[in-house]
């Protein structure tokens, strides 16, 4: 039933300005690595990967990291290698907008809660805190030093945070673009190179928005390997996670986002199965007859319910359109928004319960994520120390 | 013979354009802390300062930074006020343009030996080495997302570094200075607001080229105690330079630098009586008769000369022009050069010896710096634990 999704579609649907800053030398290393099998991870690897704890995750969330975090924990094949898995908490990150500290504090429960209820056990991975490792900002400042000015201005990213949709180089510095936007917004790329690099990964799963990052992480760990000679980091590789972008359930023109005012436009993976199901019967659709297909350009939010069904069964698009037509052959768009509903019930069921029984146990998520803490520290004060001595530091 | 310098005079001296960004509100805090007695330097006050570690430092490095820092040290009345004194190494400042790693190491212990021979005895001061201390990379993100985009742009070193002349706000971003310009450089005065807070620090001995970093300290302060109202930074205060910035010997429009091709053009504090002597006697001044005056704009070799020696000598350059004219009634270049020359002798005397012996023992300066990092870490660590909590990291 698992496929593998080649780059070539992943790109074709509607993402292809991501890789315009792409050199042609560096294509190669864009690829959906085939994480259900160990075909393409090879012995000791280190797969990495981190993510903003903003409380509870939405589908678009699970789908774009955490369901790849755990297939690959999952997968039989990657212990035995000698390989390691290393997730976490991008809790830095997620102070480009401060928080309210106490609420702060319980997001970070709840993400690491949700992470553990959609079936990562942390026995398999390192689970852990960017906030509790200093190395990451410490290698922060060291790759500040190396990053171009015009390859951070570059970022799609930085160009949508900073609310300007001009496409030309120089037009995010415009006055009135500089004097609200906050510099930890353009320098979160240099972060991410940071965290990446500080554990030598060698593969970085990632949700399409952020293979723009990944790419400027390998220009920066080229220019680190060439600046000091006596130090070597890996080329960290692309998992691209197959399930493209989910979008609002109310606006398939936009990503499906948290802080929308219209909660109908998010399911989140906790959610109960009546409010999946009242959410999905309100999700824009369109009045386009005579069977379904996926067009995420004339059909959005059809295709957007697709994609999510696709996603959580872990199968092409291309299939579960034919489940539709060919076997189900669903008549109207009731059927299938109740089919989709099912899909989505049936993927997340045990987040919910799973969920909540961790939400009891607060020392118990504290004492996962001190321990990940501890694992995570070993390997980034090892590798720091010898980053420090390369750059003569020590 | 020592007397305040009243900011009036320093600004008028040519630095004006240092002040633009400046909100009125502001222009309180920048004065000079009268750092001679006590009067101005209330007790428990934390004074803060660092830099950059390029081997042995020149006059220019000894009267705007490391002369300010001795006579706070000096000051009998700072210990007793239970006052602390914090200096030290900007080696991750240094990283803006990499390094050699062995000769970056070698550089530090210089700079220490230096430190040391220009009369800081380490038994007042704490003298440490930035890179030892990970919170200053710690706070210098939390920094980044408080700080805007424009203000660093409005930066005259930032301007001055990406080598653009242009006066407008945007014009650094042209794509040609994106295309050179890197993250260190444009980030630079965060990471120095991070060393400055880190330590809580109510006093900042600077020269006049720092001042507007200064400034923005005191906005990234006021930022981030508004933004997290249960911590608050106390505002730092400038102690300014009485000297103004020290002129290359061979080209008086340019400050006096390490790399400049010319060697004749720059005093090393540890340089021999008769290389001084053969350095001044190349000095540019001019073929004005009648007398010697302090005049930057038509006179600005002579004017370099004399503000060297009022700086050595801790006394306003009226009384010594006042020295040169009615009491050893000067006559000529030649006798005005043998002046200069025997005031910079007599003034940096102890340095070359006291720094040759130290670094003939290494070890103890290693030691220094490792005590020095131990008392700045405990400081430090005690610090961010609670801005950790504040912004609900911990």
């Amino acid at each position: 039933m698992i496929r593998r999704i080649p780059v070539s579609k992943t790109i074709a649907t509607g993402q292809r300005r991501l890789y315009s800053s792409v050199k042609p030398s560096d294509k190669g290393t864009v690829q959906t690595v085939d994480y259900q099998s160990n075909m393409d991870i090879p012995p000791n690897s280190t797969m990495f990967s981190l993510i903003q704890p903003t409380n509870r995750f939405h589908i678009g969330n699970y789908l774009g990291t955490i369901k790849i975090w755990r297939d690959l924990a999952n997968n039989p094949n990657v212990p035995a290698s000698g390989s390691k898995l290393i997730f976490g908490l991008a809790d830095l990150h997620a102070l480009t907008s401060p928080k309210d500290p106490k609420q702060f504090k319980n997001a970070r429960l709840e993400a690491v809660a949700s992470i553990i209820a959609s079936g990562i056990d942390p026995k398999q991975a390192i689970l852990f805190s960017q906030s509790a490792i200093p190395e990451h900002c410490e290698l922060y400042w060291l790759l500040c030093c190396l990053t171009g000015m015009g390859q951070l201005n570059r970022m799609t990213q930085w160009k949508a945070k900073s609310q300007v949709s001009g496409s030309t180089e120089t037009s995010v510095f415009e006055p009135e673009v500089l004097k609200k936007a906050y510099a930890g917004v353009f320098m979160y790329p240099v972060l991410q190179a940071a965290d990446i690099l500080l554990y030598r990964s060698t593969h970085v799963p990632v949700g399409d928005d952020q293979t723009q990052h990944l790419e400027l992480t390998r220009t920066i760990c080229e220019s680190f390997n060439k600046t000091y000679k006596n130090y070597n980091f890996p080329q960290p590789k692309t998992i691209l996670a197959p399930t493209k972008k989910v979008l609002s359930l109310r606006d398939p023109t936009k990503k499906m986002s948290k802080s929308d005012p219209d909660q109908n436009s998010c399911i989140y993976i906790t959610e109960d199965a009546k409010t999946i199901q009242k959410k999905i019967r309100k999700a824009v659709t369109d009045s386009i007859d005579g069977g379904y297909y996926f067009d995420p350009v004339n059909r959005p939010g059809v295709s957007n319910l697709l994609n999510v069904v696709s996603g959580l069964q872990n199968c092409h698009v291309d299939e579960i359109v034919k489940d539709i037509n060919d076997v189900k052959k669903l008549q109207n768009h009731k059927e299938l928004k109740d089919y989709v509903s099912e899909a989505i019930i049936e993927g997340l069921k045990s987040c919910k319960t799973t969920f909540a029984q961790l939400m009891e146990d607060k020392s118990y998520l504290e004492a996962v994520i001190k321990e990940g803490n501890d694992q995570a520290r070993e390997i980034a004060s090892k590798n720091m120390k010898q980053i420090k001595t390369a750059v003569g530091l020590n």
